[in-house]
């Protein structure tokens, strides 16, 4: 995709593990999609395994996001331009089953921003259709709708298993995915306890007003109904199986590269349902940000300019949710 | 527990790994209990997993068994006496939350038939309680009855998830547990394919009338939205992480000592469900093998005396079902 005049923009590109630089590239041409100008956006776990490796990605990383749409494609709705927007970051084939069941999140042939096929958000400029745009409420500034992705992925949770207010919930993690995700359920659980390695992260957990433990010693064992993987390390599930209780439920929520041994007869014996769980619904995302349900201020450790990624992508591997503010 | 008058029955006693020798014992007295003479006994997947040291038992194996009651405590229910039986593996402490909700499999005091604290049927008596017993209709054979607990464990997972006439369902291993699993989920799915690695236990599927495709080359790519695995194998999660499709779920049916790297990405981006299965309803696996739904009758390689132990848990390991035949 090249621009139609040769405009050129700033844009973090990823050559290979540990390869990351700032370039000056065109700016894309939306085609058959829009335009968005980047307002701000975060690094995510993804990201730093995506440095590692993971997934082969080569291009532009970034897939949470908040922009301002500037251009469509010349058949496109023009009431888009001028928009703020957060973007869903699968773009499905239009064509395959899953696409035709609109589950883009699962089409085959799919590209992801930022992970896979598609520039993503560590750029002045991406683009994106507009069935995967939603509009920014007015009064949700940029610091909280750049987590409309990952707060999405968290309450995806709430599609995939049933939590209500008999439902007690531990979240093995107490990075920026655990307290996004340990907020989300909240508002549905009886009770949510945030399991971290980090006495500071806890605090933060705490400021949220969220309970915390740390998970540095032995776990309490059989106590929750469902346990919600967000360490993305190999040692989360294992701690996760000594939480659950039987018949009881591991949501898988964060990844990790490589593989990790893992006893299977506790999953057998204990009759654990897990279950993966990725990409979710932007709409609740949103509301759920709207209404206060779910904070993000506390979150927010850093807030970068591009040029500064070297620091910026260091910082996020130990503290929070390190942004990027791209333009204003 | 002591016989009160001081009568002896053979039994197999497990003394540590490997370890395994046919000793004359006290016959058990009824106690609480039951006290059931064995008419035959089945060699299942976990006897040789605990012959290789897993789960630490020591004592009597065995647990799937049909036999004939004896004796009851002085308590009982007289009436048992004479009837043929088979009977639940789990004895529950009768007094924890999981006992109080009918859960007995899941009691965390629980003793286990032939695994856990429980002496089992490779002996000539065995107790259990009065309430764990199933009476065996006449019309169904001991060859048959001894199936009712591992076609019990295939028919939990008819309890756990739903299968109907659209689910394409994949069982992984062409072993007992495999083709006994395979046959209960026809009754409900629409297809269901057995993959295994041996060609003569492929013949026996499929004069079962199963569907039987070979595990040793590259497995059809996300094709079905059940896969079962009964391989009894750490390779086996893998192959079914390949054979489902995305949302779709893993069954983990039997297990494997020690652990298994495993990469958990491929749970997480294509949210694939993974669900612990163990002990069934007896009632049901009753009624599924006098129908003719399940048939066993292929499945029997030998059947072994005790005294023949060695050789019959040799036949074990490469062939499908060993029986042993304690009484007439």
């Amino acid at each position: 995709m090249m621009s139609a005049d040769g405009r050129q923009m700033k844009a973090l590109v990823l050559d290979g593990p540990g390869s990351l630089a700032l370039r000056d590239l065109p700016q894309p041409a939306p085609d058959d999609s829009c335009l968005v100008r980047v307002r701000m956006a975060g690094i995510c776990g993804t990201d730093l395994q995506l440095l590692d490796g993971y997934a082969g990605f080569r291009g532009t990383p970034g897939h949470e996001f908040v922009g301002v749409v500037e251009d469509v494609a010349a058949s496109g709705d023009r009431h888009w331009i001028g928009q703020r927007v957060v973007g869903e970051i699968n773009v499905g084939c239009g064509r395959c089953r899953w696409c035709e069941a609109g589950v883009k999140e699962h089409c085959l042939n799919r590209t992801v921003v930022g992970i896979r096929g598609h520039d993503g958000a560590f750029a002045e400029y991406l683009t994106l259709p507009a069935s995967n745009l939603h509009r920014v409420p007015d009064d949700l500034d940029d610091e909280a709708a750049v987590f409309v992705e990952p707060v999405a992925a968290a309450c995806r949770i709430l599609e995939q298993i049933a939590i209500d207010d008999r439902t007690r919930v531990a979240v093995l993690g107490d990075g920026r995915l655990g307290l996004l995700t340990a907020q989300v359920l909240r508002t549905a659980a009886r009770e949510v306890i945030v399991f971290g390695r980090h006495e500071h992260k806890r605090a933060i957990a705490r400021s949220l007003g969220l309970a915390a433990e740390p998970a540095t010693g032995p776990l309490p064992a059989v106590a929750f109904d469902v346990v919600v993987d967000a360490t993305g390390r190999p040692e989360g599930f294992r701690g996760a199986l000594e939480l659950v209780r039987p018949r009881g439920t591991i949501v898988m929520k964060s990844t990790f590269h490589g593989e990790a041994p893992i006893a299977a007869w506790p999953i057998v014996v204990n009759e654990v349902t897990i279950v993966g769980s990725r990409c979710g619904p932007f709409p609740r995302a949103i509301a759920v940000l709207a209404s206060g349900a779910v904070r993000t201020g506390p979150l927010v450790s850093r807030v970068a300019r591009l040029e500064e990624y070297a620091s910026a992508f260091a910082d996020a591997r130990r503290s929070m949710k390190v942004l990027f503010r791209l333009s204003l």
